[in-house]
């Protein structure tokens, strides 16, 4: 028997899932077309509808995973799922709940892992968790935090989501909802986050961070050179930034080195919380290298106790992005049958 | 039999040694006379002094557990003593050795388990952390955080330190001295701390912070008013300033609202980070109650991500400050115990 687990991403606007071995290696793979309206474009939504909603897209979802179960043993007949993992934003481990995810069409609590349950009461091992804690448990799975204990994972994306290893287990807290960092203040007063909060260090190093910084600095010098000047906000990405700092450009460099000074200090405070062996950046922020990582591990070590300072390794994940969710949500599954 | 542990507490001033049964009763508690000079008063502290002043500090310290375990048996004959949990400064709990204690006459890492296991080979249970993680092993086995899983606690002293629970057990990190929250940046560019960094929690809200502070505001107010302006800094207290917030004092209650400012949005942090259950205050700041809890809690609420809100309890230590660091290193016994 070759053992596999299922992983599913769920995200605002699409939904991925696939079959995963106990090697990370993806045998199958779709993102269905089963995406919902996110609730901002859906203001009038009632329980009801929810309600209605919540039905059609477990039952979509239940065909997805039956029809991948299928394709995977057609393939190799000697398959045994072990059971489902998945990562949902604001998702509980604990209770298997979605709670009031903000770009989910579901109102209120969700009991999604019971819903799952129901339709497949064969597999032992159904779980739940956030996209970042899903990260964290691939990293440690299947990447290159394999035999780690002790280590953190920080998500550089639209938000800047976190996973937290702490003796070898993720932390979930009293109430399954641990590992917030991208909402702890790194500047008292300062720009107003998604949360609504001030100064969060997701206000300042998620991509949208770094996009919020290029055009500070695009105020400030008002420079008519800068490639980044004829980039519209809605159309600048982490990438267009990078590119920018390749060809030299000075804006751009400044973007990356306020970036990794104010990310190198939140992580030293990381590091005197937890002590990990190493801390992984992850998302399309992370992709810039050098240009983040530098002033970023120069940044920490500045900010670090003694005790602490050349010990933490800073490090890229070594999760593929496009299929790290699904990877993630799937490592659930082996986590669950090693506690067990 | 009656089981009990050695809790043994090393500052730099004083060492108190303890005898405590399984309800953190204290059977026994003595101060011996056998306080060292501090490095910062021993510039010239050589290897071979060092090795001197540590090897006869070991010989008198056994003696003293010897003659705390021959008078508790002669009270009572029944009695089993279980093993011996030390709190120090810098103290490894992976290692056993205390490392560039700042005030300890020690010069660079002291394998002090190994020496003290050569005395009492008997003991199959002899460990050692730092003081505030002792603190927070005696919340949880003896004091208000009995039963809890997730919680963190705060030593407000003359520094300030913490001991973090993660799922039952203190976060130690990878290589053993995770939990300075002290050392996190709350200010960032602020006050000059006792590291040598800039801004920490400590240099804020530790009782020598909320003496800054006093300094910073008479400085500002220039109020001849007020009793505090008759105290010198080498004087004051956090009992000094709440007595004036008593009376009625405005510096003194602005005092602590500038604290618990600072602390509520530090803490609303370690919220985000751990997600605990309750969060402990310890020593002679946390003695201020109201006029320190009550803007603490506030600004802590007013800085946490909705999920989190009304969740987290904030509580005062319910050990006693006299005797808490025996009791917390010999909690360290019990958890040992516990995991064997």
């Amino acid at each position: 028997m070759k053992r596999v687990a299922i992983g599913i991403d769920i995200g605002g606007t699409n939904t991925a899932i696939g079959v995963v071995d106990s090697e990370g290696k993806i045998l199958y793979e779709r993102k269905p077309p089963m995406a919902t309206p996110q609730k901002r474009e859906n203001p009038d939504l009632t329980q009801s509808v929810s309600d209605m909603l919540l039905d059609k897209y477990i039952n979509n979802l239940s065909v997805e995973i039956k029809t991948a179960i299928s394709m995977v043993k057609q393939i190799n007949p000697e398959i045994e799922v072990m059971g489902i993992g998945i990562g949902a934003p604001n998702g509980n481990y604990y209770s298997g709940t979605i709670e009031y995810a903000p770009n989910l069409p579901f109102i209120g609590i969700v009991n999604f892992i019971s819903l799952i349950e129901k339709k497949f009461p064969e597999f032992k091992y159904i779980k739940l968790t956030n996209d970042a804690n899903a990260a964290a448990l691939g990293e440690m799975i299947y990447g290159g935090a394999r035999g780690m204990k002790n280590f953190a994972l920080m998500t550089l994306g639209t938000g800047l989501g976190s996973g937290l290893i702490v003796n070898g287990d993720l932390v979930y807290g009293a109430d399954g909802f641990a590992g917030e960092c991208g909402h702890t203040t790194v500047v008292p007063d300062g720009r107003v986050c998604g949360c609504g909060g001030r100064g969060h260090l997701e206000a300042y190093c998620s991509a949208t961070g770094i996009k919020r910084t290029v055009y500070e600095l695009l105020a400030k010098y008002n420079d008519s050179e800068s490639p980044l000047a004829n980039i519209p906000l809605n159309e600048m990405t982490s990438k267009i930034v990078f590119d920018a700092a390749e060809k030299g450009d000075t804006i751009a460099k400044e973007v990356f080195e306020i970036t990794g000074e104010l990310l190198g200090r939140s992580l030293a405070d990381t590091v005197h919380y937890l002590s990990p062996e190493a801390i992984f950046l992850f998302g399309g922020a992370a992709a810039a290298g050098d240009y983040i990582f530098k002033p970023t591990k120069a940044s920490m070590e500045r900010h670090l106790l003694p005790v602490f300072r050349n010990k933490v390794k800073l490090l890229p994940s070594q999760l593929k992005e496009s299929s790290a969710a699904i990877v993630g949500s799937s490592a659930l599954v082996w986590k669950e049958m090693e506690k067990n």
